[in-house]
């Protein structure tokens, strides 16, 4: 892959249709965070503004803030799981009323047009989905100075038209509800879309971290068997008491044995280089194995084994907007929650080195950063010019 | 891969319940193909005996013949798109009378009690499918000397179970019928699984040669648009000739982004050495490329491309009875036939070496052995003792 030098430009002025918000950011590759005023857009037509309350830390916010994606330009602000309260609506908006809690998750605009938008999967837009940060606005949803990139959750509000805006039910913990937005719509999405929405199935899940852990409950609350796959044990405890059936240690080639042919899907969390073929006879004939995590290193595979189990290697990303909806919905009947450990903005960098660290996240947690509280800390606030 | 040594035994003498039949096949790994003397069991129970009309040569014989797949053993008797006339049946038999046209195909048995074959997809049988040529005789549907393997329809007879007999409508053009049991399905199951039975896909068929053109052929008639591809446009007029609507030269940047997005499906027919990421841009979102080519060598993919598309890799092998059934009827329904040219058994070494020749076999022909014609032949004959 070509390496990609990020841009470094400026923290930018507000224009007139912006204001001014405080937000949590890297202001180049090798800073650290710090708190900065970016512009917002001002509330026009079918946009909604939010007060943020919450906003979860996801691994990809690393990966894509360190460059790991050859994809970073600074400065730069992440957070993909924003979680709300409405403060004010545009004048052609008819979803969303003041007060109202509410979520945006991993974009905020797509074409609309294209056959993926029109079937509710905007994150297969074929002109490309606008993601919630670091992405250009090429789709004319998302307002202010249309030269800027997008600024994701870690910020003290956000304004987002309102057909990329998620209802998120009063009672609901609001706390740990950020993290659906991205880590169980993730695993939601694809159990869907391989049939394990009516249950009955044996759902295999690799990588027992934010995003496996989140897999073990919806997959189960579903109806559905679950086989946690992990290198070692050492989480077998913890898998089983989110509802785990079965765990695998996958370095042991005779759990491996015992275990064959028992799947009807696997989805394949792990984001570090792997190889495929480890997990593939796990999977039941006729049978797909879904990778989601960010690997950018190749794998290899063989005509041979797919074509005489008719084995599919798929991927799958995040949720449309309505799958979305849905997986809200699905979490918040079945009281699913990610476990999640609350921060305030000066321990992101702390949070980051956690996820990034070896072995890292050991128990799935996921970092949510408590925006309304951190906005209270003046230590934590832009500098007064 | 281990390297496979071939075991080379004696031409098998026959036991009380098996009888002697002229067989064409090779004796060791080296030689040329000759006649001789094979032991075939006789009938009994629900075994059907047919005396052979044609039997096509598949690439696969090759292959196999040749130890490319390492799994070799000699004497190797080919052949498993079979044709001929039912002369004998069992006394349980029920599906079969005496005079009636039967095909078989891939298969000869299997276990009869997995989730596989009780779905009707015997190819992917957990304990495995019996093949029709070169494989141990596990199930008990096929009868004689259970330590032999099996032989395949290079041959002036053969005896299966009649639950992996196919009923040939009796006006099928016969010499072309053959083949459809190979090339014909290894191509319509994987159009029936992914939802182009009813028509109005895309479908991209990559490799112009036997099993592409019968794929051409079949899509076209299911009511698809097809994409044929190819490395250069050599095969363009052919292509077009037998149905195909748009012509893709793989090799050509221009050609392939002309293209892009378009197929809902990809049959991917090339048994050489290639690469995968040529042909997923042609797929639209959320869609699948099918391997069907016996590569032995491994592809390599990388996460993000499915990721973001949600695109599937998958395998396919032949298909079950009842695919294969439903197969026949389709062709003869629409009168699709492979293009044929029949030969006779002192051929077979020919018509291997058009098959394995640089570049061969460019116009898709499938060859088809006249056993009838050949028997007739003294000189075709194993020499007496």
């Amino acid at each position: 892959m070509q390496p990609h030098i990020p841009a470094v430009d400026p923290i930018p002025k507000c224009q007139d249709d912006e204001y001014a918000e405080v937000a949590w950011g890297k202001e180049n590759l090798d800073g650290k965070f710090s708190a900065f005023n970016i512009p917002r857009p001002k509330v026009f037509g079918k946009q909604v503004k939010f007060e943020m309350l919450y906003c979860g830390i996801c691994h990809s916010d690393c990966h894509m803030g360190l460059n790991h994606w050859n994809n970073a330009n600074f400065p730069f602000v992440p957070g993909h799981e924003l979680l709300g309260k409405v403060v004010e609506v545009g004048p052609e908006v008819t979803k969303f009323k003041l007060g109202e809690t509410v979520g945006v998750g991993c974009f905020v605009d797509s074409c609309g047009e294209c056959e993926s938008c029109k079937a509710g999967f905007e994150q297969y837009c074929y002109k490309g989905m606008t993601g919630t940060y670091g992405a250009p606005k090429v789709h004319g949803r998302v307002g202010g100075n249309p030269k800027l990139r997008t600024f994701g959750g870690y910020t003290g509000s956000n304004v987002v038209h309102e057909d990329y805006v998620l209802k998120i039910p009063e009672d609901m913990d609001k706390e740990k509800t950020a993290p659906i937005l991205c880590a169980g719509i993730t695993m939601y999405s694809p159990l869907a879309n391989w049939n394990c929405l009516e249950g009955g199935k044996t759902v295999g899940i690799v990588g027992i971290g934010g995003l496996g852990t989140m897999g073990i409950k919806i997959a189960k609350a579903m109806g559905n068997k679950v086989v946690a796959i992990s290198t070692s044990n050492k989480k077998e405890a913890m898998a089983k008491a989110k509802g785990a059936d079965v765990f695998v240690v996958s370095k042991d080639a005779d759990s491996i044995k015992a275990n064959v042919a028992t799947c009807d899907v696997i989805l394949n969390t792990v984001s570090a280089d792997h190889d495929l073929n480890t997990y593939l006879p796990l999977l039941k004939k006729q049978s797909t194995l879904v990778q989601i995590g960010g690997v950018t290193s190749p794998h290899t595979i063989v005509n041979f084994p797919l074509m005489i189990n008719r084995w599919s290697v798929a991927g799958s990303l995040i949720g449309g907007v309505k799958e979305c909806q849905d997986c809200i919905d699905f979490c918040y009947k079945h009281s699913i929650y990610p476990d999640c450990e609350t921060i305030e903005a000066n321990k992101i960098d702390w949070a980051w080195d956690q996820l990034l660290g070896e072995g890292g996240n050991p128990d799935g947690i996921r970092y949510v950063i408590d925006i309304k509280k951190s906005l209270q800390n003046e230590s934590f606030l832009p500098a007064k010019e």
